[in-house]
């Protein structure tokens, strides 16, 4: 039994994401979603909750055939400490997969194998299309699956970005 | 569809959970299983980690009917945040679970329905009952689901629990 | 100009602090009050919040002559930078008034003026004998300024008290 | 009775944030200045203490009408539970007033009434100019009420932004 | 070339510590003193703050031919990264020196090696000796290597624990 | 006696610190290097340890007949406590040495003596240059002490900088 470990944001989680589930899926037989900087919401960069970013991870996955765990993992903001704060945190994996070369390092640093792929770097790139998107009333709806449109529009995720995108800022 | 959330600290998942989730069951299409104090580990009144705990609850509801999400909420030590920090955390739910009256009193003053029960009271003796019987080496098994014991098993955490549970203390 | 600090958790604000307030008038023409554990509330010990508190104060001083600050301060938790902690959260302050001997020895390290009498300590000895009687149902009432009654009796405060000290526990 | 709430950081309370409470004042029996960011001060950005900026507010409104607190909200750095915490710090209030599009976004969810007006937008204008005149020599006084000009020049305010805001940096 | 890590609380360094380290240096050729709880002071538990015991420790072994580092270490409060977080902190090492049962599992998961002995337990119960000696004006400064004496004595300490140990406490 | 207190981040400890000591030597019988950020690292601004930065300080002092202490100090974010909070993590100094406007309002505003020198800036500069180096793979072993340069070396400390300074970030 493998059991992997994919780290993300999820905000939110789109089709670059499950494209990587995809492919991870031919790899291992168990798939932790780890919910990275979980404690941030109500941002453009970090639009949704923890709740509602598990939802979208669970809800997209329902009829995967592989085992999933979709996991919040707050934020520590101390680096030498982050690899044994996630595996605390998490069901116990033998494989990490990520592109960014911090968690790579200190993945690495810890003993911990860790896979690459340059499809990996679609996710970045999309979350940030898909946030614009939703500010300025773009398509957005088509680069994330459906479960995701109906966990932001029943948050009211839209308005929600949107509103806390303005710039301005009346004295806080 | 109603979705339930039930608070606990999981340490560990044992038969008075597991039957309170049953009951739950009857009465809700989903349920949350918040696992409360989650950064905590290593003690003996919180041996496990999360992410063992997570492991527990998912192997022991595998073949439930239940929808059920896992999910760590980590201490915020401040009881007139606690509610928010748990719906940030949460998917999204309509009815709490709990005899506990401090998480009773919080869910009230937040205007969240609390639902109550005499045989909620089971879980927080037996859990006590659970880490007596680990530390001094009685048959905890039998109050546990199976599948908890294979992760405790496997986590060593039958020895960990003694361990740290000896009241020595050599200066730190 | 003189300005003086008063410490105290205010849990609740009553006829012994009220007391120690009016002694110190006499010395000081102005007097910062400033609210301890301020991110604390829902338990036994420290049932009501900071923005409570700060109603209890400033409605039982609303006729006195004296000019009054009710400032909530958090706690850092770590004694060392207590007083600058004080000193950057309050107006400037020329004495402190305490017989805590914590308080006192950390004022006294950074140098400041530290006030003490005998009847300072009625402030403890009550503080404890009126949660006693809102638990068990006593009068308390007359241990308190009027004011306070009703800013308790608005915030449902006796229920909370006597809920939350209930000692059963239910997983969390 | 009506009770609102004003949040702003007042780094230092100026005649923007002075005409918004007295716009506000029509409205409201007793209003709620939050300074927010409380912990921050000796920057550029946040000059001034939490005591400071209580001492600014207090004497700019001391022959006013309103009842007022001025009540200082340390940052928990997290959205989502911003609401209860500024509701716990805070005497209890009945509107919000802010043209913030993230406190309005943050009240809103929680189901807080928030009222907006295109001249509070005054506030956050002023306060970098002000800021800025007191870097480069500038006139700021009358920028601010003159009880502020009082509560600066006592704390040696000008000379503290001036030597903060130096770009030069030695190694921390 | 051998480093040892050696961690306590050192309230005060005191004749216990000074063997242990005696018996470890004909172990290895490096010693870090990893200073526990660094945060902590002026509490009877925890007198002194990290600088003072850093004093005590360097002065203390000034003559010793070992080469000793004398490190800090902050609570994280969270056992499942406190060896990565202490590994961050002090020099890299290999052998840990310990007889706390909670630091001996601690560092057996994270595969650090652990020696222990018998003689280690005196360091804990001397600590509290010396401390209750310190209160009740008995002769504690035969307990503490002599450079110890002195810190203590230029800090005011004996003043300080003697003053917070009193139990009185005045609404705080 | 008289010591000294000095603050960098030391990411590295170059030859700029290392003329800077050297200065200082010539005032003090006794200086304390506080590494400051002590909890940062894995970063291009922060990319060493607290130990490995303890170890650069110690092994280019070796020689020196300067006694000195390498502190770490791990950042509070509160301007208004820093002093305190250096100050019980520190041996007890008499003035402090920076160039750091920040720092020098800070110590001066708690009655701290501060000295500064136009040769400090030198720190700065070089830190960024030594950095640059690192991550460019350009000649940065000249501009440290050879001590540095072995503690680097062993620690994996140049792939790890390039590693990080990786502008890809993969989600997290």
């Amino acid at each position: 039994m493998t059991r992997g470990f994919y780290i993300g944001r999820f905000q939110p989680y789109h089709n670059g994401h499950h494209s990587v589930v995809e492919t991870i899926s031919e790899e291992v037989d168990e798939l932790v979603l780890g919910i990275g900087s979980a404690g941030n919401s109500h941002t453009r960069h970090d639009p949704f909750t923890a709740g509602e970013r598990i939802m979208m991870i669970t809800k997209s996955l329902v009829d995967s055939d592989l085992v999933t765990y979709a996991v919040p993992i707050e934020d520590l903001d101390r680096n030498s400490v982050w690899v044994s704060h996630v595996q605390s945190m998490s069901p116990e994996f033998d494989v990490a997969y990520s592109n960014n070369p911090l968690v790579i390092q200190l993945f690495t640093e810890a003993g911990v194998e860790v896979r690459q792929s340059p499809m990996f770097n679609r996710d970045v790139l999309e979350g940030t299309e898909v946030r614009d998107r939703m500010v300025e009333g773009g398509d957005w709806e088509k680069l994330v699956p459906e479960a995701v449109t109906e966990v932001i529009e029943e948050s009211g995720g839209i308005e929600r970005i949107q509103r806390v995108s303005q710039t301005d800022s009346n004295g806080v």
